[in-house]
């Protein structure tokens, strides 16, 4: 059954989201006023023509909303601003969705009694994310080296949803792929995979052995002990939400190029993230519909 | 033994190609006076300072030199030019190594009876050199394409030194790979890699399920018929030696993205690249010697 689905702001990832999404629902725009309408082939509206009672699902950006509110949409001119009282004006259980959620969103998600679905929380879209992810990082490490990833010595510190993944792919290029992991079952795994396991006491020992540090770990494990041991040549990318896990105050000092990576699914491949997200949001509103047909 | 060598020329590759050759060999730079001393350790000459008598071997830029013997050398600001005479000023034998050599080159060197040997034409310079070429290619194809490379339906046309290697990146990096071949083993080996072999006839009748086209022969092959039946988000990339093998003016025409890649190895990994040439050189210098002490 077609649904009614308001996409409120949104960058080059929406775009293949609303393709996706616009065969099964009646889906209305807001924050799209710079894009044309053959585009998208829907007509964009403003913030106060939304039809707030008839929606069964809102989606916010990939980035969530400003502390105040505030909404980021790249195709708009605009500046839209979602009101505490306009969430209060949905229906209850309206399905809110959103790539991170900050208080803001969620007092207001929660006084109003919406469902909010933290879509960068799902593990599913984290470990699917984690393929551009490493994509990205393939790319940012042939551009930032003048050797090839083959043969090149690569630590990944972490092995959760990305650190597989980047581990993977680096050892598919041809890298010798250590990884670094606090957990005994992920050390076995690491060394089943073919990579060689080290423990978090070992990074700084193994490091003037590495030409590549990939850190996907958000806590300050790449620091000065290990920068201070990596060749002049080796190169920092950190996958970690901002502000990473780098020292890059002291791998500046050190002259060791290090850098943080932004959200690299949604630079290298935005029609693929917005597949991903499609994907996630159309199950988890069958699974409402389902839901609602029981009762 | 330590040879003498000259260097005349070239760019970022023979960095580190002098850095590895410097220990065991006596080397000369000439056409490095704006790069500082220190860089390399070695002091940059004058090409009349040069002792031409004394040379076992000269080092020539990989791409060879010009029609009228010009010397293509970034890092120097003067203009370096190779007399046909100046061949015959070398002791007879004494090796020219080059990466591609055109008719100049090797009417002076046989002239001066000189070994004239063309790096790029041996296999293995080839093949050690299509790993930064694939590396090159996987960057390209991340920065022209708005999804993942991985299930992204890639078609490689040859399968020859570089075709090989592009085919088991794209491959190993989760790409539904399909290989165009025309010989019969080539198809078996396409096969057994997992891959999808397919004929040229098959190229056209396949290209409208292709996201990536990527070229390595040096023949007209993406011609019209097969790029008017490509989607219009597909990309080709084309790693065949200029002018490559798509038609580029019916790409611009139908409004479909086609690269024409530039020496990959040089621009993504000139240090492994450099370091390829100096195994090589390295090896061709030994046989040498050993040659010289049989007689």
């Amino acid at each position: 059954m077609s649904q009614s689905i308001a996409v409120i702001g949104g960058d080059a990832r929406y775009l293949e989201l609303i393709r996706q999404m616009q065969l099964e629902n009646n889906m209305v725009l807001v924050g799209y006023d710079q894009l044309e309408q053959s585009y998208t082939g829907l007509e964009q509206i403003e913030l106060n023509q939304l039809n707030v009672k008839d929606m069964d699902a809102v989606i916010l950006p990939v980035r969530g909303i400003g502390n105040a509110g505030e909404i980021d949409a790249v195709f708009s001119s605009q500046k839209i601003h979602l009101e505490k009282a306009w969430f209060q004006s949905l229906n209850k259980g309206t399905k809110i969705f959103t790539g991170i959620a900050n208080d803001y969103l969620k007092t207001a998600c929660e006084a109003a009694e919406l469902e909010l679905v933290t879509l960068m929380d799902r593990d599913d879209v984290a470990i699917y994310n984690s393929i551009p992810t490493a994509e990205g990082t393939v790319m940012m490490a042939i551009e930032n080296t003048d050797f090839t990833i083959h043969q090149s010595k690569v630590t990944v510190v972490g092995f959760g949803r990305v650190g597989v993944t980047v581990a993977r792919v680096f050892q598919a290029l041809g890298a010798q792929v250590r990884v670094c992991s606090r957990s005994d079952a992920d050390l076995a795994r690491i060394t089943e995979s073919g990579a060689r396991a080290i423990t978090y006491t070992a990074l700084a020992q193994t490091a003037s052995d590495t030409d590549i540090l990939i850190n996907t770990v958000p806590a300050q494990v790449v620091d000065a002990s290990v920068i201070r041991e990596l060749p002049s040549h080796a190169v920092i990318l950190d996958l970690a939400s901002k502000p990473g896990g780098t020292d890059f105050e002291y791998a500046e000092k050190r002259g060791i190029k290090a850098k943080l990576a932004k959200s690299l699914p949604g630079i290298v491949a935005p029609k693929t993230s917005g597949k991903i997200l499609a994907e996630v949001i159309k199950q988890a509103l069958k699974l409402q519909q389902k839901g609602a047909e029981v009762k």
